[in-house]
């Protein structure tokens, strides 16, 4: 059986399919939302227009201009918009930085949220939120911030860069990698977890041959609602502090850190069954190599130097973190991870415990 | 990419472990919960007796007395009862009955329920009542009777006799088996459905070997877990609406029902990609052998004729089911399926589609 755990997993209505966009006015009159304020990021405002016709008389405004890492000023400038012109719902069409500005509104107003996501970011599944004031970011869990409804199109993700494309993948298997190992890992986030990275793996091989491939960016959306899952139930570990300090202190972007940083995370974390279940998934023999080759396979960058960090930054970074999570990794372990991960050499086969 | 869907998850708290019996009251602490009632079947008294100790102060009443398919003169008794004692939350300890009745009282008054498992049946993770009057019974699908938390102790389900328990596996097995192919069947709900056949199937076999294996019970408990959630997102289809049927017009044992009929719906009904991963799941090269072989090894009658169900009985049962669920089956696929499993014949092998 499986050893003693607590699963917690949140409710959510999944609406999946090519074609699916032309459903959400649907979703919005089935959670009654009669004034709609769409929220959508640059890429996705044809999109969006599309939505608007369809909501008719339900349609109530609308917010293009957003930012990444929800800057107050940008959450408070929504919160007043949403009131001025009485809306009773959120449409949020894009990447994180749209959805993440609807969860703004709807922490403080409880607004139901119906979220259409471009990108592989996983925030629609979470209770998570974020915020922006004075350079420092600040986060919580309230289940207000939850989108009721998520409507997967992959139709809408057909445009995505390669580069773009490799790094929001990386960033979503590694939350279905790390969910395996955190203190709050079960056996039921598990299963989620291994699904998810099955199918973004499969996503990825296939975008690489081609950008366009419809069945792959449903994979790859598939894949990371599925890591989005994972990581509302089983939260962040390791792997994710060390990347939020490189990204939060040097300035590495957030997506591409992850590349570089998960093999190496993976050759010390990794647990036995889960590292079964996820190498099977991969088609992989070790798990953390078979990251590794991936990530490489697919042109991201696989090391934190070529990401811009100095050697004397690496050094700080490793005091800093080892310091402030003494019961999380010890000094030694941990310099020989980041080297690693600064260097971009490839994990030892056979390096997953 | 997965083909379109529409996946519904609903929140859940999932407590698991041996000895999380005694976890009972810091969950209803939790919950806030200042005066329990708690509802016992006769064979978890003891275990009831327990969590009264440990609650308190908090506990306020208990009902030992419940009946199979809620009859509404218990619900209405329980109802008063919890009015009475002023109760603002209820702790469910036993089978589906003692959670049954729960849900009785969570549907008129909203109660939170702390529901304790000690049979497979699956009930404590669906937002699914029912209630019996006049000898005929009544469901439907509220939120407000889905526990808050299940609190899953292997310890409790030892004592379950072999034919209880292999009975009440293949009632979740077929729970399973089906949501890969009822009309809400999804892929998320697929993986949750595979993961808990598998734990089904190694806890049934290795409980055949010792009815006092813990790590088997835990198995069981938690594949019975996944089938609960699976039904509650994937619902059920033309199996379990045959063994309503059988069961409610004939009276026939639901769990034996099950055993005796799934083998020869799966033969009809699975799905190519859900009948791999469960085969896989199940060690078997063919599905509907497979949960033959298995539900034969374990003793369980796999004949409707054994079950007592006569040859005039068997054709009225086929000319009711044919009239009243015509998009479902022709005549002839539901007189060669139910001819087989009154027969209790093993399937073809290759019979699985």
């Amino acid at each position: 059986m499986p050893e003693s755990f607590v699963h917690t997993g949140f409710s959510s209505r999944v609406v999946f399919g090519a074609g699916t966009l032309d459903q959400v006015a649907v979703e919005v009159e089935l959670l009654e939302i009669s004034r709609a304020l769409i929220i959508a990021t640059g890429s996705a405002r044809d999109s969006a227009d599309v939505v608007q016709l369809g909501l008719g008389d339900r349609f109530a405004g609308r917010i293009d201009e957003v930012r990444q890492h929800v800057p107050i000023e940008r959450a408070e400038a929504a919160r007043s918009k949403a009131e001025e012109i009485k809306a009773d719902g959120i449409v949020a069409i894009g990447g994180g930085s749209a959805i993440g500005l609807a969860k703004a509104i709807a922490l403080t107003s409880g607004l139901p949220i119906v979220a259409v996501p471009t990108t592989y970011a996983g925030s629609e599944m979470t209770p998570v939120w974020g915020q922006t004031a004075d350079g420092s970011k600040t986060t919580g869990t309230d289940l207000a911030v939850l989108p009721r409804t998520v409507v997967y199109d992959p139709v809408l993700s057909r445009g995505l860069p390669l580069a773009v494309t490799a790094a929001s993948v990386a960033n979503a298997l590694a939350h279905c990698v790390e969910a395996t190992w955190t203190v709050k890992a079960d056996p039921i986030t598990e299963v989620t977890a291994v699904e998810g990275a099955r199918a973004l793996r499969d996503g990825l091989l296939a975008v690489i041959e081609d950008l366009h491939d419809l069945d792959a960016r449903g994979n790859l959306l598939y894949g990371a609602s599925l890591a989005g899952s994972a990581l509302a139930s089983a939260g962040t570990g390791l792997h994710h502090k060390l990347c939020h300090l490189l990204g939060g202190t040097y300035g590495l972007p957030h997506a591409e850190t992850h590349a570089a940083v998960l093999p190496h995370a993976t050759a010390l974390k990794a647990v036995p069954r889960a590292r079964a279940r996820l190498e099977a998934a991969l088609q992989t023999d070790d798990l953390a190599t078979g990251l590794y080759d991936l990530f490489t396979t697919a042109g991201v960058p696989t090391s934190l130097h070529a990401l811009g960090l100095t050697e004397d930054q690496l050094k700080e970074a490793i005091h800093t973190f080892a310091e402030s999570n003494p019961t999380l990794i010890d000094e030694p372990a941990l310099t020989a991870l980041l080297t690693r991960a600064w260097a971009g050499e490839r994990p030892a086969e056979g390096s997953t415990p």
